[in-house]
């Protein structure tokens, strides 16, 4: 199986309990709304792959955490996309949860989320039991205090903030969590692990700074320009998009670096590789250089 | 220790990765803010009573799980008081979250105490690991879909809904998962546990709506008459004053026959009888017979 089609699959199965009977109908179509059709599905997909090159002994594992930590991601967007925060009319280019669903069922599908990402763990653990404690405490450090996503998306609330204590909060942290999960799933200890998500996390941010400047909301699949128009850090301002596109390709080459011995490293960088080449496509690079 | 010194210490210590090196500090204030000082503390109290009903071996588990279902319920008043539901102004006699540290901060510390909730849960299971799968089941059903406290919220939000369905959603659920997770934390079967919690949850429903009817914002620490305000579906309101009173007068003996034969069983039912007695006070209950 794929790991597009293992993902969807296991994010279905965290989503069961949702339409078991009884469920209130709205909160239950916001919930699936903020799931499918999904994104690029990066941070499973990362899990899997970590997994697979520590050599996985317990895919339906590995599968649960994968699911967890994208409902998180899901629910950090639909919370970011409030009218509170950015208050997005768009998002993966269709009504955003609020605008589909109003705001009162956008809070509570974030929140119902971030339950759902936990409830199915514990079951998934049953074969290797040892592993649940340190996979929970991994992922609730890449979302929770003092440094996770809710603490990135707090330091925009902040008038003081270091532009890489927000971004690794805000983007690392749930990368890190994704790649020491995939390792702990695997039953291998997650800590060598979070140094490459914490890098994968920043080379992805750079990324989508420059996509933010450069692209448009049809391709972005939500609207473009919105650091400038919201205030807020980013590579980009900071650097120069010159200077964003550097920084992107000096990351990649030290993601590639860190990722740890293992019995699948190879092709984890290869995949690493094709990441970098469809986030930044040859096209966009040679247009910044042009520009400059 | 008393239970009410065990619960601020369990609190305290579920919240110290929030003041962590590195944290974004209002948003560790808001989360402060939102748990001390506290409400009466009923759930956790009821974690910490069904556990030494039980026959409690393992106090660090029990206070972890107790200091999980605090903090969830904390969670739901901080998104319950949004401006998107109740706008309340204070809650606990002083400003509510979004008051007194804005909108953004408020939506963030509740989805932090979520996570919070979860964090201690795995190295407080390190004596029992086998408890920690059920443990962590109980508590996310007790908030998430299909019928946790989220999905009480939810059920706000449709236009048709049953009262009885939505008081459980909404109350009953979570105080289920704390007597289920207070057997659990002692190693004894959860299940047998949950109608005492339910029945407790609609014992508490009623006396809450029949004193949202009769006493001051002063003494309630919110303001009073929400339902009638809110339009909010409400035993009060479906079954007068003094039907309310008469319902709730018989959920206490099913609430007291519900408790399952255990060690401490005798215990139980008296602090569930003092309780009671402190929810609706004798002379609140002669009033309500006079005006009848």
């Amino acid at each position: 199986m794929s790991p597009h089609d293992r993902i969807e699959r296991a994010l279905r199965a965290s989503l069961t309990p949702v339409l078991q009977p009884g469920h209130p109908p709205q909160l239950a179509a916001a919930m699936l709304h903020a799931v499918f059709p999904g994104g690029a599905r990066i941070r499973p997909k990362l899990t899997l792959a970590v997994a697979q090159a520590c050599g996985e002994d317990d895919p339906a594992l590995t599968d649960a955490a994968a699911a967890a930590i994208e409902l998180l991601h899901c629910a950090s967007l639909v919370h970011d996309d409030l009218p509170c925060f950015d208050d997005a009319e768009t998002r993966r280019g269709r009504a955003s949860v609020h605008r589909a669903f109003g705001e009162r069922l956008a809070v509570l599908a974030g929140d119902a989320l971030i339950v759902a990402a936990f409830d199915a763990l514990g079951p998934a653990a049953r074969r290797h039991l040892s592993r649940l404690p340190v996979l929970l405490r991994a992922i609730t450090r890449g979302v929770g205090m003092p440094g996770g996503i809710v603490a990135g998306q707090a330091w925009e609330c902040e008038s003081q903030l270091s532009l890489q204590q927000y971004q690794q909060a805000k983007t690392g942290a749930l990368f890190a969590a994704a790649t020491m999960a995939g390792a702990q799933a695997a039953g291998a200890d997650g800590e060598p692990w979070r140094a490459l998500g914490e890098r994968l996390g920043q080379t992805y941010q750079v990324a989508d700074d420059i996509r933010d400047v450069m692209l448009d909301a049809q391709v972005l699949g939500k609207p473009g320009g919105q650091d400038v128009a919201r205030d807020r850090p980013s590579y980009a301002r900071a650097l120069g998009l010159e200077g964003a596109m550097a920084e992107f390709q000096r990351l990649v080459q030290a993601t590639l670096l860190s990722v740890p011995a293992c019995p699948g490293a190879t092709p984890l960088r290869q995949l690493i590789r094709r990441e970098a080449d469809r986030l930044v496509p040859q096209q966009l690079s040679d247009r910044i250089a042009a520009a400059a």
